[in-house]
């Protein structure tokens, strides 16, 4: 079975010198499938032209990206009901050396795989977390991007190797606790739900920005706010949001426990009903 | 003619599941050939080894390396009494997510290339240079370090196209001159000289190393201390260091202007009886 399409070719290899090798210069999204629809399609392109502006790359138009998506879908032979699709815009081969010049034609590559869903247990009982010892630094030219450089969610992910954890948390130097690894993270104090800010550091998930428009929908404000580490513990309920799971309660970081509280359990319903049933509570 | 080798063969592709190509998990060194030899190979050595054990990846051994880079260097038929060879050690391919269990058996590339030497008023009149617009983020878990996550090299370096300076200097949040795009600076003030700490971002040059421990053999003791840019125009004197083109000096940074004054023509010469003769002023 062939892993990877560019232009509805089956490829396994790229050039040595794509610049996405050479110096993670590109980008990517990994996008959930469901009933063999893209979920948040919308969020997904809006990140993806973003970062294509940042970095100085073409985006690739919506229709050219839907139509590589469905394709590496069909020719994968996967269960569409459930799946994902990883797409790469890399800067492509150019020159040696760091500079270059505006790239007007990306390499685009496409990769459908199958996705089991986390244990139900998760969304009833929450999970573990534990606070990583990988920091993120902060005053990215390419915060809040999903670009190829991801050094840091590599080391800090690898940390979690042979641990209950099901995520770690990263903080900034200044002890803020920025995201997790492969998620955003929600606060709840006082029945009032905040997300930290990541215009310094960190990935804007797509899920983080469906979870704060539909709660803002739903008359529910969520406030950018930084987390410090020493709140952590006096902080109600806290939860993340993830484009593949969701949202799921978290009921532990460390030695801090949580019960899977009220609020997290209204926003879960709500974002159950908004393209996210997995998550119902 | 062949760019790339891997254990002896010659290739031009590597596996789309590359963590290199997926994360920029990997390294890597460019190396300068002077006279057939790899120039400053033990500082070479050092750094990457000290990037293998920050990234968890096992360092290849010392002789696999010197053969790897002699034979890129015999089979790409260029001249080797000024040459160069990139070295780039990736994470492999490996499973999907950023977890990854420490690396037994990267993959190491070689690449040798051509290298002309930069203009000789360059040496002698000095070199024009700017304040990039991109910033350095700052608390990198890899400050220091030569990884594959180089889109903040790759987004400043850009900057300069169209402009006639050589070089471009970085910035972290807080002002502070951290390097340049491809080089590491010092500062000369009431005949002291000193660099930027990179214990938080940057790259730790192997020619700045050289630098600072052949002029502490002379008793010239260089003091690792931030610059800041309000502090510029008031320096003496500016110089970069880069393991291609030796020891340079900044003739200018943007309005500001500098003679080449006479410890960083000092440098020059001293540094040119050791190892960089295409630096004497």
């Amino acid at each position: 079975m062939p892993d990877w399409f560019n232009q509805g070719e089956a490829i396994d290899q790229v050039s040595i010198s794509d610049r996405g090798f050479q110096y993670g210069d590109g980008l990517f999204e990994t996008i959930a499938i469901r009933e063999g629809e893209p979920r948040l399609w919308r969020y997904h392109i809006d990140r993806l032209a973003k970062g294509c502006r940042v970095l100085g790359i073409k985006m690739p138009s919506e229709s050219e990206l839907y139509e590589g998506l469905c394709h590496a879908l069909q020719r994968s032979d996967i269960a569409t009901d459930r799946a994902g699709v990883k797409v790469i815009v890399s800067a492509g081969s150019g020159l040696r050396g760091y500079a270059r010049p505006f790239v007007d034609s990306p390499t685009v590559l496409y990769h459908a795989f199958s996705a089991a869903p986390v244990a139900p247990d998760f969304y009833r009982s929450g999970i573990e977390t534990v606070i990583c010892a990988t920091r993120l630094a902060s005053g990215s030219a390419t915060a809040g991007l999903k670009t190829l450089n991801r050094l840091e969610q590599v080391l800090a992910r690898s940390e979690l190797a042979g641990t209950d954890s099901f995520e770690g948390l990263t903080l900034d130097a200044e002890d803020n606790i920025i995201c997790g690894t492969m998620s955003n993270v929600f606060f709840v104090n006082d029945k009032s739900v905040s997300t930290s800010p990541l215009d310094r550091c960190g990935v804007e998930g797509v899920m983080r920005r469906h979870v704060i428009e539909t709660l803002d929908r739903q008359g529910i404000v969520v406030d950018i706010q930084a987390c410090s580490l020493s709140r952590l513990a006096d902080t109600d309920e806290v939860f993340l949001s993830n484009s593949q799971f969701g949202v799921i309660p978290v009921r532990a970081c460390g030695e801090t426990k949580w019960p899977v509280g009220q609020v997290t359990r209204n926003v879960m319903t709500i974002m159950a009903s908004h393209q996210v049933p997995e998550c119902r509570p």
